[in-house]
């Protein structure tokens, strides 16, 4: 189940937490519920993953001054989304993936309708997760509501959902620079932005300061899918833990196949610069810059 | 668009306003989304459909001393979770319906993968339904973190769509009466039960009043469920805006299949009944008492 990297010091050391926090998070949830509902949930969510919009979120709480420790609970939400959106990104009606994270996707281990409904199940899960977290950290009501606010908006028509709506009116045709990045930014990029603004408002962050903390986390967000497409075409299975060759098999809009492979290279780290420029200021932005360093050196 | 039958004064007089707030609402909400994304979104929302659950947050609200005609604000979030349910029950993979509300199903319109991703964005607008009505109504923020619990906890895996997994896992096998009310419960009566005992919640009602308003909607749901499997099995297509006989084609576990058609309708009347003795004690249960009956009106 350990991830093929390790990364930084401060991912090994809050990986962890985060494994153990979701563990908890659902044990508690789905205490009562019937296998046939409960096992699809946790398959989805519990799988091997790299936990990275978690660790975003923890460094972001850190790096605008917040010292709790529950924030692995609160970073659950966003993980919890994004196990979502692989549920349904995967499905034979999307991109027909038999393999996630090493192992089958959900459709394949219980079926088409199972899977639709147990990623459906994690929206409303992710929600009680900040609802949950956010009072024994001695969040306010006020950036509670934020917090609830920043994810659906993060998830919904104007974010993934969109995005992954986007992506698939696009397949199959040319698109220019402007299209790929306002797809790019609903399906990947405004999670991410959310899990570090999310860290920002938890930790009591004002508002330019969040606002610098969503700045980073949409460019790191367009670098990291950028690489993901990239890794994508290299063929490097093993590493991505899922078919490779994929995007270019349903002729998807990416950076690569947009404009080659080593400009895709050069633009995704333009884009890590470019966030690493935003954490000017910050009280303690390590972790976080870190962790950008950790994201593209995926692509090493 | 005008619903086949109009029902007491109190539907007549609040439908129109819960479509008009359903209309402003996804004006609002999808201003600046492209088509692609705004289309099956509008197109599943802004259906013909008899809004039953607004309607009962409403004269729940109005029967626990609530005032504000913003209400209908607020109800937009449960008829948004129930049409991502329809959206999601009517793929191929799940009931496989071509029709509903009259008109092609959102997947026979639009496809099956926008089908499934428009249905997923319905849930966090949902959430963003009650985060803008709240403040304007004057709801203060521990029942507004009520309001969105109660309607997660009502969405997921220990509401509707854990009732969906169960209901599906049912299919062309025995169930007793309990299994039955479990799957009944938790795929119709939780989303019902939320949206009365969330007017009660709204309208600053106790503890004690909001569990009765719960037991209502609990068994007004249950009572709504047998229904409309009554309605299927008799074939009344034009009364259910649906293709007809669709339970009994797929061996779906229904009371009139278990019991047969005449005592499935005497305990659909008596779980009516058992709901409607809930009311005692309410300010003004009138409507809620009016609603109740038009519910089980459908039948005759």
């Amino acid at each position: 189940m350990t991830p093929a990297r390790t990364g930084p010091a401060f991912v090994a050391e809050w990986r962890d937490r985060v494994e153990a926090a979701l563990d908890g998070f659902l044990a508690r949830e789905l205490a009562g519920v019937a296998p046939a509902v409960a096992d699809p949930i946790r398959y989805a969510v519990l799988s091997p993953g790299k936990r990275i919009r978690p660790l975003l979120m923890i460094a972001a709480y850190r790096a605008a001054g917040g010292a709790s420790p529950r924030i692995a609970d609160l970073a659950c939400s966003v993980e919890l989304v994004h196990a979502y959106s692989l549920v349904h990104d995967d499905l034979p009606c999307m991109d027909d993936d038999v393999l996630r994270r090493g192992r089958p996707t959900v459709h394949v281990r219980f079926g088409v309708a199972p899977a639709i409904l147990a990623g459906a199940a994690l929206m409303p899960l992710a929600v009680e997760a900040i609802l949950a977290a956010a009072r024994p950290m001695g969040v306010d009501d006020a950036r509670r509501r934020r917090l609830v606010e920043t994810l659906t908006v993060a998830s919904g028509a104007n974010g993934m959902v969109g995005g992954q709506l986007l992506d698939l009116r696009a397949e199959g045709r040319e698109v220019g620079r402007e299209e790929l990045e306002a797809i790019h930014t609903g399906k990947t990029a405004r999670l991410i932005g959310a899990s570090v603004s999310m860290g920002g408002i938890a930790a009591g962050a004002d508002g330019e300061r969040v606002a610098q903390l969503e700045r980073f986390g949409l460019r790191l967000g367009l670098a990291f899918q950028a690489i993901d497409d990239i890794l994508d075409l290299r063929g490097e299975t093993s590493e991505l833990g899922k078919e490779s060759g994929r995007d270019a098999a349903l002729r998807k809009a990416t950076y690569p196949g947009l404009f080659g492979l080593a400009e895709a290279e050069r633009i995704s780290r333009d884009l890590v610069r470019d966030a690493q420029a935003e954490l000017a200021g910050l009280e303690a932005p390590g972790a976080l810059r870190d962790l950008a360093g950790y994201i593209i050196d995926r692509s090493h």
